[in-house]
């Protein structure tokens, strides 16, 4: 294993981690005063209208649009799979990959069903990384270029969903997510898709192990995800903060997704403020999670899927929001009374 | 006033309700049957998988499909109004109905973005029902004719939304609400479209006078509708109903349309179990009548729109849902691994 001693790999990113700036206040403004004239009480929409001014202030331009919604799903394989942490064979990310391209999974039924694009991206399935309880999972150098990949796979993107494949990653998610925030192994860990109660408790052990083999580097994020992380994660890291950088939006996905999303937040706490949280996920932690990163989440329904899915989901619900803004009649096209009752229950009731 | 004292069309609509029947239980066996077959852990896709059983179940055919969705508005004006009940004059039913008309409204958007058909029914907008505090809103012919042209409203549906639109409707559900599930009045009425508190002090007057009033005949729901309520809601209250004879499940959208929808529960507390919450609304009393009515929200977005908005939302939701179930592939013909540990889990972890 190479540590990467020179460490300019990982200076690169939190250089562009130290230059991302906030969302674009003229586009919020102007999203907020095409609002109060639709033909509807003000805030009747409800978080549907907060979707509208946060696309345009994400894309940094008036009107808000999406054109080009694409749901990134990553894919890797885990050498903590060893420990007995996962409730399916290895080989299945890869013939769940394969089903992805053959329009066969769950999530390509959901973007046809709300015309999404999809992309998958596998990332080195036949080299799984390194057993976490046992090494680091990357050296830094892979770890980078795995995040340098990822950011550039947002390319043509104006609405971003990032989701992913990988047995064994809900141990990474857990691993990453006590790294991060402390408490007990047992508070991050969860069935995933599926194991009993003997493997749920391997999975503890696991994570608690690798959290204490590698815990005097724990104090720096990007550590975090090179160690206990993986190369799904470290894609989806540089997705989000890619996306950041390039005006998009970003819908990020569930208990793994968030995790990847975390370790941006764990750099600096406004890192994600370009991001919705799809979903709160049926895998216990993920809730504990979105706490942590302050991200309400849009959607709860049981999902616990992975593979992009409720990000693809909500995707549909912000669409739908978008166009909501753009395209409903004002109180002056339409010819409907009350616009001044409007004005004045915006400042006597609802302000 | 007249009380049509034959009782003859409320006893037509007693006999519909008498008729009504479960779901399809081969239906929603096949489709347990195909879920157990599709490429994800059982389970994995949470309230998805409910929503297409019970597509199925409810129209009564195997496989599910949603071919037909219509979201159905229906638009009444209110005699209470002259209480001061609502922040718009009465006005604005019809410039609203002009709008859905144009195509300028919320509902509209939401309709093109999900691609779902979109049918307004205006019920008598220049001859409002009589104010609920002084007299009944209907009488029984008028009442039952009214429920009867909602029968009709359905037809062609393979999903139905049903939403509305009529100024002082919130109030006319809170005497709704109050006459059926008791409580203080205060715990039924909310700010509707925004009235401010000296309005709401007036709403909640207006709903302790209405079933004052009215007191004595409140143990029939059929004469809760017509004293208390209006012709949007009798409207409501047919056309679920007829969804029921017809094998369409209902999407029910917000406060107004729950009250519409909690007279046939309080004839018969099966007879909503062909309905999904397509969400709860801002409005502060929505969320108490839908626990009365065992009834759990799909989205929770803060609208408070009306006019179907909400349920046409969750119908972008539960077409993925029918579209994820159809369309995925199977363990079978993916030649993915890991169906023998998927028949474990089943019954191990997850059953």
């Amino acid at each position: 294993m190479t540590n990467a001693s020179n460490g300019l790999p990982f200076d690169d990113i939190r250089n562009l981690v130290n230059a991302i700036e906030g969302p674009d206040a003229e586009a919020i403004a102007k999203t907020k005063a095409h609002d109060a004239g639709l033909t509807k009480p003000p805030g009747a929409l409800g978080r549907l209208e907060q979707m509208a001014e946060w696309v345009a202030g994400w894309q940094h331009r008036y009107p808000p649009r999406i054109e080009r919604p694409v749901v990134a799903v990553f894919a890797g394989n885990h050498g903590v799979v060893a420990q007995g942490v996962a409730a399916y064979p290895q080989a299945v990310t890869a013939q769940m990959v394969a089903n992805f391209q053959g329009g066969g999974a769950a999530v390509n039924q959901i973007c046809k069903t709300f015309d999404l694009g999809l992309k998958v991206f596998e990332l080195a399935l036949d080299h799984p990384t390194r057993d976490i309880t046992q090494d680091a999972a990357l050296d830094e150098a892979d770890c980078a270029a795995t995040m340098a990949y990822g950011m550039e796979a947002i390319e043509g993107a104006d609405l971003l969903c990032i989701g992913e494949m990988g047995i064994g990653n809900t141990t990474i998610a857990a691993a990453i997510s006590h790294a991060l925030f402390g408490g007990k192994p047992e508070d991050w860990v969860g069935p995933g898709t599926g194991v009993d109660s003997a493997g749920l408790a391997r999975k503890a052990d696991a994570v608690r192990r690798a959290v204490a083999l590698h815990r005097a580097h724990l104090g720096n994020p990007l550590e975090v995800l090179r160690r206990v992380g993986g190369r799904e994660l470290a894609a989806m890291t540089g997705a989000v903060l890619a996306a950041r950088l390039r005006n998009v939006p970003v819908l990020i996905d569930g208990y793994v997704a968030t995790a990847a999303s975390a370790i941006l937040f764990a750099m600096r706490d406004d890192a994600l403020d370009h991001c919705m949280a799809a979903h709160v996920s049926a895998e216990p932690a993920h809730r504990a999670l979105l706490e942590k990163l302050r991200l309400k989440p849009i959607l709860d329904l049981g999902m616990r899927l992975g593979e992009g899915s409720g990000a693809a989901m909500a995707a549909g619900l912000v669409k739908a929001a978008v166009n909501l803004h753009n395209d409903m009649a004002t109180f002056e096209s339409a010819g409907v009374s009350g616009k001044e009752f409007l004005g004045r229950l915006a400042l006597d009731v609802c302000g």
